[in-house]
């Protein structure tokens, strides 16, 4: 662990599109970002200084060595890994207490109860009857959630009976991975609230963003969130810098956010790192998620999240060109779309993979999306 | 040298804060950007495939064979490796044949002329009777500056005799490069038009700026250029596209200019790569010099060049803090300006060095001015 005055390096634990975009907000603040990658060539290869495993604590305190805090591209780095970080003085951005809540989808729902803060009806689930009086109490349908291990629509299951639910239970008696099962929203759409908090306290919200999945998986963001009220607005706010307080979150926090047909905000779930929902920042906010994640976890003052252009819409290049690359495409996209920023991960094609984004700012909200989408779509 | 359906990797010959800059804008487009560093430990290093001569041909010669294009961090690279590459068939852009213009001031001077452009009056010297003879037809006084290698206000005197110029007779009569002698123009202020250009012959010009320069070197630069007439910036525009159309630059190609008090604008000076006074298009423009140039060296269409905010100011980080770097400002510098766009080049304070700069952009040029100078002042 060096000491110097101030820091000047991140290490980052995983090298995915997350850790990638951090590279360019270190290096323009003068921070040497240096990332301990999964395998060679992955997303985030130029800044890759060691290969190896993030469940090995001696890989994981090894690499800790050559940095000045550790942050992270994903949630799956072990809790006991990063309590011995903790206990070994590493400074670890967002720290273990917090994470717990974004990798443990029982605990959040438990947490988030606690705190007295929206949320659907929930409860641990150990068996196919569990399964039954859940769904018989809820109108007959409900969601079936992995607590630990699930992303972008994994580990999730609509079940209706116990039956539906019989192979998550297996799955979970296997591994001691818990199940929760949770009251299916009536939603009328998402929204996502983005909140950068340094470990002094200090915490700017960026503007609430709201979201399209499609199969699960982050297909568009709009920003500012369209037709929204601003007591709306400034409950989703208040939910998510609460949990960023209450939680000790270091770094962004996402909190995903179910908006209901009677204008209540629901907690859906929660991330603690750049996420998805926060890539229009790059193009569109004076400060973007990735930079205020490296000062919040560097525990250096945040930027401002104001919004640089009236709006901004980013949507997701799922799948990518089969048999191409994005760069491939260029020639034509860039043509058409001399306004649209187009951010490419550098990974190969695969049905259903993000391998990279669209944003673009401007004044006219709908004129925007038909811009991003007509982009991306050129990439498909 | 690879032959991919589209290009996938930038090779840029040089390690100093322009090429570190090139990094995030060929990272967000997938590119891999690679570089052919001076020494260990610049300012690209995070890029740096490769560590050597850039005037020795087989080193860079290596290094074009892992890329699809090679541009540069500076104008250094002889005309013989240049050329040499271009014969073995490497995509070097701007090419020799134009870079030539940026590498000596006197065929910059003849060329500018031939194009009847309007430039100072100038005079190609080889005694002190040239200058006393140039000096006595133009008021007493004039810039004495060698043909090749000076940059930043080194490699330029103002001379009132042939007396003055003695040490740099000296000089180019040992090294053979020429000097040349200029008109000491009465300007009011400078200005830098900036323009991208691609190999297809796609252009795209930035709002013209105003640059403010001390000792020589670039201070400030302030777009769009204060009070500045639409003829004006009109004829700016032309004579940029003009030179970068007839001098076949590829890349981008900075023009700066002297505006005179009866307001005729003077060609001063030509860079073929990005410049100085292109720094705020990083946090103010749609498509920041830096993007523009990977896309037009990589002959991909060019992106948008408008400004997002209706006024931009860059002040450099001229000398950095004694003793320390500019990270072991920033709890302050950025907990008092949340809005200032701070970017290091990771290079170790010195007297005169540009270190880094600030950008803050916004509604109101004179805030935003201020809030700049305020902010680079933190790091003196």
């Amino acid at each position: 662990m060096q000491q110097p005055n101030a820091p000047r390096t991140l290490g980052i634990v995983g090298a995915g599109q997350l850790a990638r975009m951090m590279v360019p907000a270190a290096l323009e603040l003068g921070i040497r970002p240096r990332v301990l990658a999964e395998a060679p060539g992955m997303s985030a290869e130029i800044a890759a200084t060691q290969v190896g495993d993030y469940r090995d604590l001696d890989t994981v305190r090894a690499f800790a060595k050559t940095v000045d805090a550790i942050t992270f591209d994903h949630e799956h780095v072990p809790q006991s890994v990063l309590t011995a970080l903790v206990e070994a003085g590493v400074a670890v951005h967002p720290g273990p207490e917090a994470l717990l809540f974004a990798q443990d989808k029982l605990r959040m729902r438990q947490r988030i109860a606690e705190l007295e803060l929206p949320g659907p009806d929930f409860a641990e689930v150990r068996s196919a009857d569990d399964v039954d009086a859940f769904v018989h109490a809820h109108g007959g349908v409900a969601v079936l959630k992995t607590a630990r291990g699930g992303y972008d629509g994994k580990g999730v299951a609509i079940v209706r009976s116990g039956e539906d639910a019989a192979e998550f239970i297996a799955h979970a008696a296997e591994t001691g991975v818990p199940l929760v099962v949770e009251e299916k929203v009536p939603f009328v759409r998402e929204l996502a609230q983005l909140v950068a908090r340094r470990p002094s306290g200090e915490l700017r919200s960026y503007p609430l963003a709201e979201t399209v999945q499609r199969d699960g998986v982050c297909a568009e963001v709009m920003v500012p969130a369209p037709s929204t009220s601003a007591e709306t607005a400034e409950v989703a706010r208040d939910i998510a810098e609460t949990i960023a307080r209450e939680l000790g979150v270091t770094g962004i926090l996402a909190v995903e956010l179910f908006e209901t047909a009677d204008g209540r905000v629901l907690v859906n779930e929660l991330a603690m790192r750049p996420h998805n929902s926060g890539h229009f920042s790059q193009d569109a906010a004076v400060t973007s998620q990735f930079e205020n994640h490296v000062r919040a976890v560097l525990d250096l003052p945040l930027g401002d999240t104001a919004l640089t252009a009236p709006a901004a819409v980013m949507v997701n290049v799922l799948g990518g060109p089969r048999g191409e690359a994005m760069p491939d495409r260029y020639a034509r996209v860039l043509a058409e779309h001399p306004r649209a920023k187009v951010h490419s991960y550098d990974k190969a094609s695969r049905p259903g993979r993000k391998v990279g984004h669209v944003n673009v700012a401007g004044e006219d909200a709908s004129a925007v999306l038909a811009e991003a989408r007509a982009a991306a779509a050129l990439f498909a």
